[in-house]
């Protein structure tokens, strides 16, 4: 009925890609999160500290961008040592590696992109190693592979969005009524997003669209960045208090609920943004089909069950100050989880470039990562 | 186990009052509940438009306080219509009784305690015309007869708090967990409030209590109200963001939920706070009983069900810079339903100052409203 070929070139969304290299290439430049949608401000990354600021802060946020940020700042640090320190030796420059990798890779632990776009990096370094013949001495080729290897985790990431999106765009029905959660578009990613990928090709496609997103409390990733960037491509788009979740399943019921994940464990639970799981709840309670949609970067095969996922807590000044003002009584605690867990039962389908995987999830996960590593691996 | 006589007298909480007669009586004072926490205001309101202001803007808020704010002021409007314009005939003031709660009546549309008390106050206006005699002329005794009728409800009010607290206490399991929403505290009544009024009982006996509250977007409530409130009385109080809730119910499982009301359907059906309902289907789903507290006068016997109660949308604005900031882009639309409806079923019990109703609430409402009528037709 629909075609499911490749989407055309209108997926070109009025967006930027939210990270890119400085010209030097000792650098990357983010588009800080943080300031939209009142500010379009571009920060310029140069050192460790400032990268990880950027992480830790949410400037950059979103577990496929995350990822990708480390990668190219480790690229871009590595650069940086060799012009700066005249060429350091390979062995050195491949000790600094791992050293920046294991301070990035602990500045937000819940999601495992970064840890798996970190352990790429560090392989990449040891390749190197192996070919000492070539025309340009081995640090300069280390940096070299370095920069090659973060380039590829964008690119392939781009195109991992753009599939996870052909898979899924029938997963929205005729209603084209979309509820999601957060911010897992363009601006999570290097692509079209994850979870709003489908949204865009069912645009591309000329199918009638409305999306539905929760404020995204304390951080407001779904009225800030959710809503900027689809009413900058065109789709229309509503905001609503997350509290009104359940007012919108009762009076508005959504077709589909489409979500992200930061991490999806062996058996098909998964941590997402805090408030993924009550959406999964009422989701199930109204008999609306609730999916996850990931590259297979994010699905840990090594944690078989969620209960296994370290959940970050955020400081309490986030939500009791969140805009500059007191909104909560000073001595009062705050409970604050980044994200929540959605058991496996609740969803209808996890959604990755390798396909749709349904239930159980034991077995279809790990076909999905299997086959999305020969893709991969093909030349 | 527990004593279930009077509450003692540490019940007086270290709490104002959210509204008094000006002492001249021509006025009332209201905390102004928007500056909370941050300030302590007390506002004066000498006119009908200033009464509605407050009411629609929220400064003062919760079903119950804002049938007594209505009460009150149509009670000073009417003394101050008899000083500043010499007495009015009889006739006259009652007419403008009708004419100010016409106008208030429809300042917001969903709590019923608003309509209730006016009409109070309408019919006491009608009693004084019937008694001709007296040593006061008619116009004066009708104001006499306001500020007694309305001054009645506010101490009824109290009293309705006191009792739903007696009649809930055993309704805390001894782990003495509750999670509520919104505020439904003495900051929403003449009292010790609805769905706390149990919390401060349950401390007054020396039990171990500890609330958690959503921050209900988009005013804040929870977090600015209920957090304020319970902290000045010594109770330990959390705050969450609303979309923790299900994060909350996964890893620290409250024993459970007390909510207020705005109206109650005969059927059983509750309109609340949006948010309620959301909350309603978690307690369902992770088995924790859930409870709404209220007066007699929030249960509407001729709202068949809670499809037919009105429902509230506010401004996109409160949503869009509820705290002065733009958290939402400008031309983004907002859905902003400011209640939803509970449906009956997800309801372990409707608590009032009749006792605690359970289900088929068909029947279980109707007799605590006629056994709530008895207690008040006793002398």
């Amino acid at each position: 009925m629909h075609e499911t070929g490749p989407a055309p070139a209108t997926l070109a969304l009025p967006l930027p890609t939210p990270i890119r290299w400085t010209d030097d290439g000792r650098g990357v430049l983010i588009l800080d999160q943080t300031l939209l949608p009142e500010r379009e401000v571009w920060r310029e990354l140069r050192t460790l500290e400032e990268v990880e600021e950027a992480i830790r802060s949410l400037r950059v946020r979103g577990a496929p961008l995350i990822g990708i940020t480390a990668a190219m700042a480790v690229a871009a640090l590595a650069a940086s040592a060799q012009e700066e320190h005249g060429p350091p030796g390979a062995d050195e420059l491949r000790e600094r590696v791992a050293s920046w990798s294991r301070r990035l890779g602990s500045a937000r632990p819940t999601a495992v992109n970064l840890a798996w776009a970190l352990e790429r990096m560090r392989r990449a370094s040891e390749d190197t190693g192996a070919a000492k013949d070539g025309p340009l001495p081995v640090a300069a080729r280390l940096v070299e592979r370095l920069r090659t290897e973060a380039r590829r985790i964008l690119e392939e990431d781009r195109d991992t969005c753009r599939r996870i999106g052909e898979h899924a765009v029938d997963l929205i029905g005729p209603g084209g009524r979309v509820l999601t959660h957060c911010n897992a578009g363009a601006l999570a990613t290097g692509g079209i997003g994850t979870a709003l990928a489908p949204v865009y090709v069912a645009r591309a496609r000329g199918r009638a669209v409305r999306v539905f997103v929760g404020e995204t409390r304390p951080l407001l990733q779904g009225s800030r960045l959710t809503a900027w960037e689809l009413s900058r491509a065109g789709v229309d788009v509503t905001v609503l208090a997350d509290d009104m979740a359940g007012a919108l399943f009762a009076r508005e019921r959504p077709d589909v609920v489409l979500v992200g994940a930061d991490r999806i464990a062996a058996n098909g639970d998964v941590a997402n943004k805090v408030g993924t799981y009550g959406l999964a709840v009422l989701a199930r309670h109204h008999g609306v089909p609730f999916y996850v949609l990931a590259p297979t970067s994010t699905v840990d095969l090594g944690t078989p069950t969620g209960a296994e996922i370290p959940i970050e807590f955020r400081s309490e000044e986030e939500v009791r100050r969140g805009f500059g003002v007191l909104t909560a009584p000073e001595e009062v605690r705050v409970w604050s989880p980044a994200f929540d867990v959605t058991p496996g039962e609740l969803l209808t389908g996890i959604v990755t470039e390798a396909g749709v995987a349904r239930p159980p999830f034991m077995s279809s996960l790990s076909e999905a990562v299997e086959r999305a590593g020969d893709r991969e691996r093909r030349p």
